[in-house]
């Protein structure tokens, strides 16, 4: 099927609204897998607290396009994170060392986050171009929480899981 | 077919290496094409230029290999970077006026460049706690060099192309 021409600027940044919000969609159904495949208790928390916000983002997404008129569905398909996704489902199938495996799923994790601060700081900077300041305002508090979320799966990283991850390794051939 | 099971940090780390390996090999086949649709020659010099310094960190890479006594190939594909080159791959065939087509190719290559950022990042933290100095500071070149990329892409989309998007917006509705 012909797609429609990108003419303008904000073409495209509607374009890429509706990569991002088809993302956070699929994302919502890939982060409860995330959180019951975790085997820390704070690593769980931490995919369970960011499905809360990933729902939050999607309404401050429905949002931008109520004030657009335009639709937030597309039958365009974000293929990136569906890449994404595909490769934590495949990971989390791995037969691993719970504190292994739990680093492996962060790693996935911090893809999708940086999938997702790419994704709104382009849209940011659109929406800056475009002078759509209500726009930009959500969209600056979507990446804020992107950048959070990022922070906080490196924290859980350094501080714990991957030592563990030595250790649990080391466990399992005592 | 079964999966060897990741049981310490290391066998995570080279099942990482592995994924980025693939992801750098898929792209060296992607930025050729990204320079080809490019219409601004900054943006096309942007991607030759990206697509040499792939090259030097597949380079790397196969040293990191080396010295672990691995093999650098891997029937596995890096199923994200395939989804990140598909989305590529549409965008670059869609209709759009030339200064917006660009702005949408910069935004693709930024979402390519936060995705080996996340990995070079974790990598980066496997080899700190694995103490493997030298790999660290091979992997902190790679590091480097795709946040010196993005940081490019940024530039490039904030000084001109953007706003050129608008003018060439305008310009096809004169």
């Amino acid at each position: 099927m012909k797609k429609n021409k990108l003419a303008t600027l904000e073409d495209l940044y509607v374009h890429e609204l509706k990569d991002i919000y088809n993302a956070e969609k699929q994302l919502t159904k890939a982060l409860p897998k995330l959180a019951k495949a975790a085997s820390s208790q704070q690593l769980k928390t931490a995919f369970e607290e960011h499905l809360e916000e990933t729902q939050n983002q999607i309404s401050r997404l429905d949002q931008i396009f109520e004030r657009l008129g335009q639709r937030s569905t597309s039958t365009d398909k974000c293929d990136a994170m569906e890449g994404l996704i595909k490769e934590g489902d495949k990971f989390i199938k791995e037969e691993a060392a719970p504190a292994v495996h739990d680093a492996g799923l962060i790693v996935g994790a911090q893809k999708v986050e940086h999938y997702e601060i790419a994704a709104y700081g382009s849209l940011c900077t659109f929406a800056e171009i475009l002078n759509f300041e209500d726009d930009l305002n959500l969209l600056k508090e979507n990446l804020s929480e992107e950048e959070a979320a990022d922070e906080k799966l490196s924290q859980l990283a350094e501080s714990g899981i991957n030592e563990a991850a030595e250790v649990g390794a080391q466990r399992d051939f005592d």
